[in-house]
């Protein structure tokens, strides 16, 4: 695990730039900077070469004629930021997530693997880590332990891939281990990798939403460093107490600064060991509002000290992966990862420099990124030909049904409806799907909207078709849209597609524009909005349909699935071939 | 490099006491926990299984028949001590000065590996590295990169053996990289060796006395992450600035926390980035006052808040070096390594556990320590058969001399001396002898005594005799009673022998326990002092004659040597065989 990437004649370049032995290539005169590692603002110029920072100070012995002297009396320079715990392989690609991205000052993210371990062909992977861990906007990676949903072949999780990958130098840690409780009850394949991931100098980087402060006592015990699922100062307080960092979420499922900032405010906690994190908001807040210069306005706004904003943003996320003196502060030796802003209060940049190159001016991003044959990385899963019967739709709803009862988090209810006959307002047919038609599980969701034709989507986190209805001629014609589309999210209203987004990169991305998508979710929203949804976040809530980790109840692989009592409500049904 | 040493089978005991499962080995029952993660003081018990605290809490449900409780109401537990910048191959062995600083509650080490580089067999290092890693006091390594002196044979510092050693799990990284100008000017072994360290994501912990701010700012570029040399708070400052962690200084030699708490309590860097060391304090002020537990007293009364003083000795260090998850907190899953305190202003500890076994109990040591073959690590390196003639010491004194300005630090001065002459007072010959009797550098000494017969001593840097004194016969004298003894220090009077520390481990060390070696130092500096002695450190004064990076004049193999202007003043001399 390296400390840094650089390497001896990068050194010796960035020496002699530094001496004044050798002229840099790029001189930012006259800002402010904002000093991540001494908590201050203070004037100094920087100097840049090889795209890493060589020098801090007022020496100019560095400009040479070949230097560009970038005039920024005025301005504030400060560290590019960087996400501890993103999600970036859904809707749009890492590459147009990044443009975006990078536009408002995210210069770094560490980032979910799942997409990545479940859709992606096994020769592929490691380069494609590879690759995007090397674009302007560089992101790091984070493992999965298992599937947030049951697959038909665990193929994807074994300890010889995660060995393998865990090996990948962009690869710093485990993410979001979303099983919990098991790892609390001593699963031996969780713990077994937790402890490989730890003697290879990795971070584990966990996900207890809802757990106790004793629980979170035994999961650190267990490995378990850091956290992004506090909801409540208390909470903060009791991650921290265990000797684990937090990370304050302001994402578009829990916008939570306003309520958490109170634990940074109030108490008189070692700054370093908090962090704030997007979380994966949707690509409509991200669109509207920003990404982590979003963040860092809204931590300002409720109150944290700007300065420490800032530095929960930038040199705590890197130091918490042992990056900060690669990333994280403008220091020398560090990549020139820089945002140039007019005021310390608003985080977003009138300037990003990405490894000493502009890449983004005024919020347009002007970044060159690599050409990447998207296909080869993220083939369709759906063939055209995968049609299922309407009639497959027009079974019985009995038994417990999925209540949403907020945008993610779902309660059991009981609605009977016979076969043949339209569910009342207000609950729709449900059926997880196989992609080669060989299985079922239905069930039916309440609360979700008032009335629905027909909805089939890819966009979950086991990429598998789930449909939902309320009229079965919809449904299947949604599936067969969906098909021909090889995945997507696609409504289908009396026989008409009313909404198609079309994600052919293994049913959940697709490589438009960034705006492009967040417009096409955006219309996705309105008119789930119209038939009725009421909840915070659309997205969220056909991307978890099937997250067996979540209250209370879900539909997988293995069937309707009681969560908190880990049984099988009702089995998926096999279908004659 | 680890981030925790834990096993799977470790986290899997751990996680079953903490969830009630399996009983604690051991139970802290009703103290107060210094909590270092969230900067507070409030009450937690802590129960304690193979080692490793596996839960912070009030639960009970942990304590079981075969439990030991240990009821510690009234009480303050915090975590044991860590230094992250220690000297601990002199005098006495690491060993016995492991007892000692574990009896004032110093649990871990980052020590230099000078000695051990220098004068243990080949085969001999890495387990020796291992075995001392693995006591009580654990002792992680940091590696030289050259010697401080000139040596006839550098073949204790290629690149290959450092590579080697790189690979020592307990080598943690780079320490004391004395010859900072080297590095600033782009010495090629030195930036090579520096950048396989962060490669192996190792540290790189700077020595940089007297460099300017700019200077501090080009190390930073080249790989140096940390400082303990800012003998000022505006030293201090701009090392941080350039983000170089900074270690504040409390030694013997550099008694500095009154002058540096300063830039803790007046500036807003973030606390995190501050450690605390004793750098290689002599016995004599270990003895009297204490380890770490001395420079925390002395933080705390220089005005740092007593949570950010203890922060600063235990996790901060332990994040810098990458294993906060491993040490310097009482957090779940670390090593139980902790001290009971009767009152937080009192560092010194009432009772230290390590690895939660009781180690010392009101100041003594009850720990077991690994038995060790010492003279097989350390072999004699004086045959006593090595006997200078008085007549090497007759020669003329001229050319500029050695002048102490202080305990350390010299200045060339031009006091001419003819042959057969005593010195004038304050006036001693000096010679560097080779152990096999080939080669003398002679040169003298001014203003470290008044009146001396002679004293020889192998406890310096390169572990080569150095023989001072006003009398031909007496440096003779000493020299055979330092060859008997295999090395050592001795000081002789007319030809009687007045003074003697045997030191047969490698001329450096003695295996009596440290007790005994700080009183053995201190006759040594009363001598001293009754012959003139005035300044601070006499054990220093000693230590640096022939280090060839501290200003003005040494004796080195090369010669009498002119530190800035690097070049010999008068070469050494070849003898007869």
């Amino acid at each position: 695990v390296r400390r840094t990437y650089r390497t001896t004649e990068e050194s010796r370049t960035l020496l002699d730039v530094a001496a004044g032995r050798r002229p840099a290539d790029l001189y930012l005169d006259g800002a402010t900077l904002l000093n991540v590692y001494s908590g201050e603002l203070h004037p100094a110029c920087v100097a840049i070469a090889g795209g890493r920072i060589a020098y801090i100070g007022s020496g100019r012995s560095m400009i040479g004629s070949e230097t560009s002297v970038l005039p920024l009396a005025g301005k504030i320079v400060a560290p590019g930021y960087i996400d501890p715990h993103a999600h970036v392989l859904a809707l749009a690609t890492p590459v147009e997530f990044a443009r975006r991205a990078l536009a408002g000052g995210t210069t770094t993210l560490f980032a979910d693997t799942l997409n990545l371990m479940l859709l992606t062909p096994r020769h592929a992977v490691v380069p494609l880590l590879g690759i995007l861990s090397g674009m302007p906007l560089a992101i790091f990676w984070l493992l999965r332990l298992r599937s947030p949903s049951p697959l038909p072949d665990d193929s994807a999780f074994t300890l010889e891939r995660f060995q393998d990958l865990l090996g990948v130098e962009a690869v710093r840690g485990v993410g979001e281990v979303t099983h919990w409780p098991a790892v609390y009850h001593g699963d031996g394949d969780l713990l077994g990798k937790i402890s490989l991931a730890l003697a290879a100098g990795r971070r584990v980087e966990g996900h207890a939403p809802g757990a106790s402060g004793d629980r979170i006592a035994a999961l650190a015990a267990a490995g378990w460093s850091s956290d992004h699922e506090a909801i409540t100062p208390d909470e903060v307080l009791e991650r921290l107490r265990a000797g684990v960092y937090t990370m304050l979420r302001h994402s578009s499922l829990r916008p939570d600064l306003p309520v958490l900032a109170a634990a940074v405010t109030e108490t008189r906690a070692l700054s370093g060991r908090f962090m704030l994190t997007a979380d994966g908001s949707d690509a409509v807040t991200v669109a509207d509002h920003g990404y982590l210069d979003h963040v860092i306005r809204e931590a300002i706004a409720a109150g944290i000290p700007p300065v420490l904003a800032y530095q929960m943003a930038t040199l705590n996320p890197a130091a918490y992966y042992g990056l900060d003196e690669e990333l994280g502060g403008i220091g020398p030796g560090r990549r020139a990862d820089i945002v140039v802003l007019d005021d310390l209060r608003n985080p977003t940049p009138e300037m990003v420099l990405a490894r000493g190159t502009i890449a983004a001016r005024d919020g347009r991003c002007v970044a060159e990124f690599p050409p990447l044959d998207w296909p080869q990385y993220f083939p369709a899963r759906l063939a055209p030909s995968w049609s299922p019967d309407p009639a497959l739709f027009d079974a019985p709803i009995s038994g417990p049904i999925i209540h949403l009862e907020n945008s993610v988090i779902s309660r059991m209810r009981d609605v009977p409806v016979p076969p043949g006959v339209e569910p009342p307002p207000g609950i729709v047919r449900l059926a997880l799907l196989d992609i080669e038609g060989r299985w079922i599980v239905r069930s039916a969701l309440s609360n979700f909207v008032e009335h629905l034709g027909g909805l089939a989507s890819t966009l979950n986190v086991a990429a598998y078709p789930i449909v939902a209805g309320q009229r079965p001629d919809d449904m299947a014609a949604a599936c067969r849209r969906l098909a021909r589309l090889g995945g997507g999210v696609v409504a289908v209203e009396r026989g008409e597609v009313v909404i198609e987004i079309p994600l052919p990169l293994g049913g959940i991305m697709s490589a438009e524009p960034f705006v492009e998508m967040a417009a096409q979710a955006k219309r996705l929203y309105t008119f789930l909005r119209k038939h009725g949804f009421s909840h915070a976040d659309p997205f969220y809530s056909l991307l978890f349909l099937n997250n067996d980790s979540l209250p209370d109840i879900r539909v997988t692989y293995d069937g309707v699935w009681d969560v908190r009592r880990r049984r099988v409500l009702a089995p998926r049904q096999d279908l004659p071939s």
